[in-house]
C-alpha cells in the first residue's frame, strides 16, 4: 500500500494531471473535432466486430499502462467511433457538434456534481430553473414546474406516472391493484417509449390504446374519441393522452388543439411528446405546427436532438404549480434533504425525481443559448426547414428517387435503382425494393461516406429517412447525399 | 436567414471552433482542475441564492453574446460551483477527480453518440460488454448480462421489474392488475430508491416490507424470514429481496450468504444494491464484506462513487443468460433495430433498456482501469480503508469527538462542543447536540474550508458522516478535518 502520508502518484501530481489532460484534449481537437467534422474525412471507419475487438484490445488487466499507451488508446477510440458531428451523419434525430454546447459539457464533466441539492450544485440548481422557465415560456406558460430527465423515454414515463398520481394519489402507497384498470391513448405513430413506459410502470402494454393516424402520420381526433368510448365500454378508466409533436419516422405533428378539445371533454391529462419537434417552438415561422401545446399538462422536449446540445438534454415541462412532481416522487430522505439546513430547502430539487444522483444537463443548453441567442437558434431551425425544402425539390427532380413523405425536417424516400425502374407493377417489386436500402446502407457505411437510417413502415417497403438536423449543413451536403446514393446504387 | 449555400459562422469555422474550445479548456484546467483540487483554495464559494442569481445573470435572451463574455461566463460557472474533486469535499459518496476518467468523459462528450446500436456506437457497444464482463467476474460470475443505467436508483428499479417479469411474464402486457399482490423485502437501512422504485413501478410503497437491522445497520436474516411469513399470511406473494452492500449513512454490509439462504428457501430473486460498496470487490483484503454476492440474481454497482469515474457510471449486473433484459424491456422498434442489417443485430443492445437514447458510461471506467490497472484501483480501495482507520483512531484520541459508528469508509461521529461536554445527562442534551452539526455545516460552507454531510438517524441526534473516498486524500486532510471542526465549533 502507498504511504498514506503522501499523496499517490498522478492523482495528486497537478502537473502530470494537467499534462495528461492537455494531451488528451489535443487528440480530441485533432481527431474528434477537426477530422470528425470535416467532409474530407470519413463519417465512420467500419470494422467487423471481431476485428474491432482485436484492434481495441479491450480486456482489463491487473497492470496499469504507460501514459503513451493510454494516449494511443484515446486516439483509437475516437478513430473507430462514428462521427455524429459530421455533416454526412444523417442517421439519427441528432447530428452536429455545437462548440458552445460541447464547452458546457466539458465544464460539466470537470465539475462532476449532482443536481439534487443547492448545497453541492448552487449554480446548476438556479440555472436549471432558469432554463426550464425559458422552455416553459416558449410552450406558452408563465408558471409551472419541470426537470431534466435522462432521455425522452423517461420524460414520457414521468408524465404517465404524474397523470395517474394526480388522479389516484393512493397509487403511490397502495399500488395499481387499488385502482380501476387504466387506459392511455396515443397514435400508432408514437414513439415506442410509450409502450415501454406502460410496461415498466406496471400498467401493461394492453393499457395503451393505439389511435389511428391519417396518411401523413397525424393522430385522428375522431378516432381518439372512438377509442376513449371503447375503453370506457370495456370497463377501463381513461386517464392520459400522449400526443406527438414530431413523430420519429415521418416527422408528423398531431393536431394538438383538436386533441386538447377531446382531453378537455373527458377530463384527461394531455401529455405532448415533443422530444423531437419541441425545438420548433423557437421559430416564429414554424411554431404553428405545435399550436395548442399550451393546453397540455406536460411536455417532453429534447434539446439534444434538433438543438444539438449533446446527449442528454431532455426536459419534462409541467403546467402544474401544486408541487405535483415532489408529491408524486418525493420520499424525504433525511440524509440528503435535511430540513434544518441554513438555506431555503425548497432549492433542493432532488426529491422531484425518481433518480438520486442526477447529472447536470442544463449548462450545455444555457451556454449555447447565451452564445447564439434565441435568434441564432431560431435561425438554425429555419435553416433546417429551408434545407429540407431544398432536398425535397432535388429529390423530385431526380430520376430514381421517390418521395414517401416530407414533414418537418424528416425526408422519407425510396431510392429506386436502375434495375427496378419502371417495374412498379411486377409482383416482387416491393420485396426487391425492400432490399435496396439495407444494401445501400452497407455500402455507405463500409465506405464511410455517409450514414442514413432506413426502416419499413406499415405496408411500405424499406425507405430512407434523412434527418436535416446538423447546424453546419449546406446544400452541397444534400447534393452529395443524392449523388452518393446514385453512385452506390447504380448497379443494384 | 443565412445563405444556405455557405456554412453558418462558427458552426462551420473550424479554426474559431478550435480556438473557443482551447480557451475553454484552459479555463477548465486553471479553475476546475488546478484550483479545484488545491487545498489552498476553497472547496466552495458560498453565495445566497438571490446574490448568486445576480452574479450569474442567468436569463436567456434573444441576442447572442461575444466570445469574451462567454469565456467570462465559463469562469463564473466554475468559480461559484462546488469543487467535488477537492480533497476537503467529504459531503457525498463521491469525491475526487480521476484524470483518466475525466479524459474518458471528455472524449465521450466530443463523440456524442448513443449506446443503442453497433451501427453508431461500435467501440462502445463492445467496450460496455467488456467492462460489464469484468465487473461480473469480480462478482463471481463467468457469464451473465447487464447494462449501464442512469444511476443506482434506476438500476434498482430494473432489478424489481426483471424479478416480477421473470415470475409473471404476463405483467408486461397485462399489468399488475393481472397479478396477485406482490411483496418485496429490504432492510430499514436501505437506500430510499427502493421505495421510490416500488411507487414508480406501480407496486406501491406498501409492497416494500422493511426488515429490521442490527445495531450496526445490517439486515437481520431471521427478521427477513419473519417478514416473509407475515407477508404470505397477509395474502401477498414475496418475489424479491434487496440486500444492501454499503448502506448510505452507516456503510453497513448486509450478510449476503445468510440472506441468500433465505431467498433460496423461498425461491425469491436476490438483488444486491452494492451501488456504494460494490467497488470493494476489487480489494482482495476487504472483499469478504460481500461474501455471498455471487448468489445474487442481480447487482447494482456504481463505480462513479468509490472509484471516482464521474457521474454517472452505474452498472446493473445479472446472472441471467436467458436474455431476460431484452425480453422484459424490448419492444422491437423497427426504425432502430432493423432485423435486415448487414451485421449481427445481437450487438444492438438498445432494446435491453427502457431508455431509447442512452449515454456512453463505459469509456471513463475503461480508460481509468487501463491506466491504473486492477492493482492500482485495489490500492485505492485499500488506502481508503486504511485512512478510515486512521481517522477513527484520531477521533477516539480527541476530546469532544464521539464515534457513532465506523463501517467501510463511512465514519459517523458527533462533535460535542465545549459547552455540551459532560452534559450528557441533561434533558435537552440531545436537542442541543442536534443543532451542532447544522451550525457547523453552515460555518464550514460559508468559509469554504470543507464540506461534510450530516443527518439524524433513528433516535440519534444529527451527526456527521465523513466519507473517505477521494483517491488523493492523505492523513493531513483528515487531521485538517478534525482541527477545523474544533476551530469552527469552539464557541458553540
Amino acid at each position: 500500500m502507498a504511504d498514506s502520508k503522501t499523496r499517490p502518484a498522478l492523482d495528486g501530481d497537478p502537473l502530470a494531471v494537467e499534462t495528461l489532460l492537455q494531451d488528451v484534449f489535443g487528440i480530441v481537437v485533432d481527431e474528434a473535432i477537426r477530422k470528425g467534422t470535416s467532409v474530407s474525412e470519413k463519417v465512420c471507419e467500419w470494422k467487423e466486430p471481431e476485428e474491432l475487438k482485436q484492434l481495441l484490445d479491450l480486456e482489463l488487466q491487473s497492470q496499469g499502462e504507460s501514459q503513451e499507451r493510454i494516449l494511443e488508446r484515446c486516439r483509437a477510440v475516437i478513430h473507430y467511433s462514428v462521427k455524429t458531428g459530421h455533416p454526412r451523419f444523417f442517421n439519427q434525430l441528432f447530428s452536429g457538434l455545437d462548440p458552445h454546447a460541447l464547452a458546457g459539457r466539458i465544464i460539466t464533466e470537470s465539475l462532476n456534481t449532482s443536481q439534487y441539492t443547492y448545497e453541492i450544485a448552487p449554480v446548476f440548481v438556479l440555472m436549471e430553473e432558469e432554463v426550464l422557465k425559458k422552455l416553459r415560456a416558449l410552450v406558452g406558460w408563465s408558471s409551472g414546474d419541470g426537470v431534466f430527465c435522462p432521455g425522452g423515454s423517461i420524460s414520457n414515463m414521468y408524465a404517465m406516472n404524474l397523470a395517474r398520481y394526480q388522479r389516484y394519489p393512493d397509487c403511490k402507497q397502495r399500488g395499481l391493484r387499488a385502482l380501476p384498470p387504466l387506459a392511455l391513448f396515443t397514435s400508432k405513430e408514437c414513439h415506442y417509449s410509450i409502450s415501454k413506459g406502460a410496461a415498466f410502470l406496471g400498467l401493461g402494454t394492453d393499457s395503451v390504446r393505439m389511435v389511428k393516424a391519417d396518411e401523413r402520420g397525424k393522430m385522428i381526433p375522431e378516432d381518439l374519441e372512438r377509442q376513449i368510448s371503447l375503453a370506457e365500454a370495456e370497463g377501463s378508466v381513461p386517464f392520459l393522452v400522449s400526443a406527438t409533436s414530431g413523430t420519429t419516422v415521418l416527422g408528423a405533428f398531431d393536431p394538438l388543439d383538436a386533441v386538447a378539445d377531446v382531453c378537455q371533454r373527458h377530463g384527461l391529462w394531455l401529455h405532448v411528446d415533443a422530444a423531437w419537434g419541441g425545438s420548433v417552438l423557437l421559430s416564429r415561422t414554424h411554431r404553428h405546427l405545435l399550436d395548442g401545446i399550451q393546453r397540455a399538462d406536460s411536455v417532453a422536449w429534447n434539446p439534444h436532438k434538433l438543438l444539438a446540445t449533446g446527449l442528454q438534454c431532455s426536459a419534462l415541462l409541467l403546467q402544474d404549480t401544486s408541487d405535483l412532481l415532489k408529491r408524486c416522487h418525493g420520499s424525504q430522505a433525511s440524509y440528503l434533504f435535511q430540513q434544518d439546513k441554513f438555506y431555503d430547502v425548497a432549492l433542493d430539487t432532488g426529491d422531484k425525481v425518481v433518480q438520486c444522483g442526477r447529472r447536470v444537463d442544463c449548462l450545455k443548453l444555457w451556454l449555447m443559448w447565451k452564445a447564439q441567442g434565441g435568434q441564432g437558434l431560431e435561425q438554425r431551425i429555419d435553416q433546417a426547414f429551408a434545407l429540407t425544402r431544398y432536398l425535397v425539390e432535388e429529390i423530385k427532380k431526380r430520376e430514381g428517387f421517390e418521395l414517401v413523405m416530407e414533414e418537418f425536417v424528416n425526408v422519407c424516400f425510396w431510392f429506386v435503382p436502375p434495375s427496378l425502374r419502371g417495374k412498379e407493377k411486377s409482383p416482387d417489386y416491393s420485396e426487391r425494393l425492400s432490399r435496396v436500402a439495407p444494401a445501400l446502407k452497407e455500402r455507405m457505411v463500409k465506405e464511410g461516406s455517409m450514414m442514413i437510417g432506413y426502416q419499413p413502415h406499415g405496408t411500405r417497403a424499406n425507405f430512407f429517412r434523412v434527418v436535416v438536423a446538423n447546424p453546419t449543413l449546406a446544400q452541397v451536403d444534400l447534393d452529395f447525399l443524392l449523388d452518393e446514393l446514385e453512385r452506390l446504387g447504380q448497379d443494384l
